[in-house]
């Protein structure tokens, strides 16, 4: 299945407020959602490779195309991977899993069969430009993806264990698994929902960032879908969101700093 | 003017391979390139207003949302973002310039707001988070505003002076300007061209990375490429980019680990 809320009905449940009259064709976009129970309908690999090379056509900096993807289909890794990624179901389920890597190796074995010194890969601003690139590839092939009715969920928990993601996958020094994605089209009657997002004015500034950025009805839009959702420990979305970031919920991640120092990233 | 080419077209142009057969209807989302030039239309404040619903709709890890974006229109404004992004002509041309940030900002405010300590956010977790967040949100306006004709060129060169950007866009401790992006319509007869891509075979890996990454004939294939759009210093791509990372190419860039530090990301 696919989703076809209208431009009118998408824009109301993101913003909760009426569409502006004004509109460009482009509610496809509009639409997305984490897609976590898919058909059992396989995707043929030839559809991967077209969304491949969607990814491949999303911009880069500098044409380093820093970034590169593993495809874990084979069960017992799988499984695996899934126990790694918070021992989220929909790991396990769906007819593809990727796993997105910012990747400093090929570049860097490239330039050196070719008589450059790539030293200054380990600049930060080369971890940055290598996690840029890797979302937007993946973003990309998302976007191509939800074009032709396909769902995907976005496993940031590929982060949670890094050495045991590094072993599984074999990666080398220079690359960093940054996030996973499922793939496969949404099962029948799918009640995945568009997410309410912050108000457009909260995000989108003119000239200068303002004083005082307030996030308007927000807090009280998502208690609203947290309770629809029977989600538990309804809050509002800044308590929600502020206990997220309290140094307490970091699911392994708070060793990211030294683990990306050691695979060779960001040291100056 | 927008952009036509067929699947097998775009294909070709990516790989310089026939392409498979088997092909979904994705051929839009392999089309893009970078526009340096822009058409003197106009592009209307509502349907930048429809294509920033369409960045928010993008997947944010947690929905913590921890980007945002800037317009700058004000002609000696732009002048001034122009020349500190490189002094890129584009910059100062196209119809609209977005500013794309990390922000922890909004986030710590809303949640010191209710009461919660988000002390966390200075985890490299949490940089990495917004870096994918902002990337992830601009793709899919990207991709959003292509489907309707658009074109675009993200400007890396905004962390070429981030602490100017920084004064002239006003931002708080907790933002960090990541890129631009120029957007308008494409000039009549627009000569930007599809470039070309590593091997798919060089990117998408199966199961676990492979001892000895290749390249297959990109080197030759851009070699071309560069000839061919009569760019400086022809040489191969490994040779290119290996001196594009040499460590002696920063473009103030090399300042960033400070600078990050200094607004309030990375510190663990």
């Amino acid at each position: 299945m696919s989703f076809h809320e209208t431009f009118s009905e998408a824009w109301q449940l993101r913003y909760g407020t009426e569409a502006p009259s004004d509109r460009p064709d482009v509610e496809a976009f509009l639409r997305h959602r984490s897609v976590r129970k898919y058909a059992p309908t396989p995707v043929p690999e030839s559809t991967l490779a077209a969304l491949i090379a969607t990814a491949q056509s999303a911009a880069t900096s500098s044409n380093l195309q820093l970034w590169s993807v593993i495809s874990v289909q084979d069960p017992e890794r799988r499984a695996e991977i899934a126990r790694l990624c918070g021992d989220q179901a929909q790991v396990r389920s769906a007819p593809w899993f990727l796993a997105f890597f910012a990747d400093h190796h090929r570049l860097r074995q490239a330039a050196l069969a070719a008589g450059e010194s790539p030293d200054g890969l380990d600049y930060v601003e080369f971890f940055a430009m290598a996690l840029v690139d890797v979302a937007l590839a993946a973003e990309r092939m998302v976007c191509a993806a939800e074009s032709i009715g396909l769902g995907i969920c976005y496993i940031g928990a590929l982060r949670n264990h890094p050495a045991e993601v590094q072993r599984l996958l074999q990666l080398p020094s220079g690359t960093f698994g940054v996030f996973g994605l499922c793939l496969g089209y949404p099962e029948q009657g799918s009640r995945a929902e568009i997410k309410p997002r912050l108000p457009q004015e909260s995000v989108w500034f003119r000239e200068t960032y303002p004083g005082d950025v307030g996030i308007g009805d927000y807090d009280d839009r998502m208690r609203d879908f947290y309770e629809a959702q029977k989600m538990s420990g309804e809050a509002t979305w800044s308590q929600r969101s502020g206990r997220r970031v309290d140094g307490f919920h970091m699911s392994g991640r708070e060793v990211l700093k030294e683990w990306i120092d050691r695979m060779g990233f960001s040291r100056r």
